[in-house]
């Protein structure tokens, strides 16, 4: 396979791996979370308003804590901008996050960074950075209906 | 020369770029920003409160907008984690910044998550990622003289 296929296929490969995390995420599936880390004790982890989190115990911990916290979590992402170099890749992308709890929601728009690895052919997340971005105010001359 | 030294060798020199960029920041040395990123189209910054810039071309013109908006910027980094796979190393680390403009000063805490590639035997970066983190209030208990 020449060069330029290869790197279409990894790139290819790693937005498939961070589509799978998504779905966990949207899932609230602490399972198919786990399938898409690497369990290491240096991967790290930025929640909004969380501090940094190192080592997938952490990590794991963080997740559980949050999916049991969590009735519902509607994400869609987007301009997901992958760069791989070798066995290692990121990915930049949009969350748009809506979360319900006890009937109240909350929605956030979160720029990302995923940083994956190549381990025996299947790419794991080892590092996944959020920032909340600020949002313009809703469209006042939308009636309500 | 043994992988386990190798490995701390390139620990160093990532630690090092790391340090390089943030001498770029404190000094508002353009030239000097520009000698720590790949000028590449693909490369990536996200600054506080802005929206994701993609390329060298955005990325420098950021930067010479903020120094030249700012009087002088003190930055302390604190708590960096390197981590090295091959010719990319990330760090994630603390920025304790405090920036002056016309008599008023702003401080900030920042969660960042510095990507860098080596090149001919040099680290440059190709992504800078940062969170502002909140704050805990000043401890009212202390007195102000």
């Amino acid at each position: 396979m020449a060069a330029s296929q290869r790197l279409l296929v990894d790139e290819e490969e790693v937005s498939n791996a961070n589509r799978k995390f998504y779905a966990a995420l949207h899932a609230l599936d602490l399972s198919l979370m786990a399938q898409a880390w690497a369990h290491e004790d240096w991967v790290k982890c930025l929640h909004p308003g969380w501090d940094l989190l190192v080592g997938w115990a952490e990590v794991r911990e963080s997740w559980e804590k949050i999916f049991r916290s969590t009735d519902q979590m509607m994400v869609s992402v987007s301009r997901a901008l992958v760069h791989v170099a070798g066995d290692t890749a990121w990915v930049s992308c949009l969350e748009n996050i809506t979360t319900t709890f006890q009937n109240d929601f909350s929605t956030a728009l979160v720029e990302a960074t995923n940083i994956f690895q190549r381990r025996q052919g299947r790419w794991l997340m080892v590092h996944h950075h959020t920032t909340p971005l600020a949002q313009p105010p809703p469209d006042a001359s939308v009636p309500l209906q």
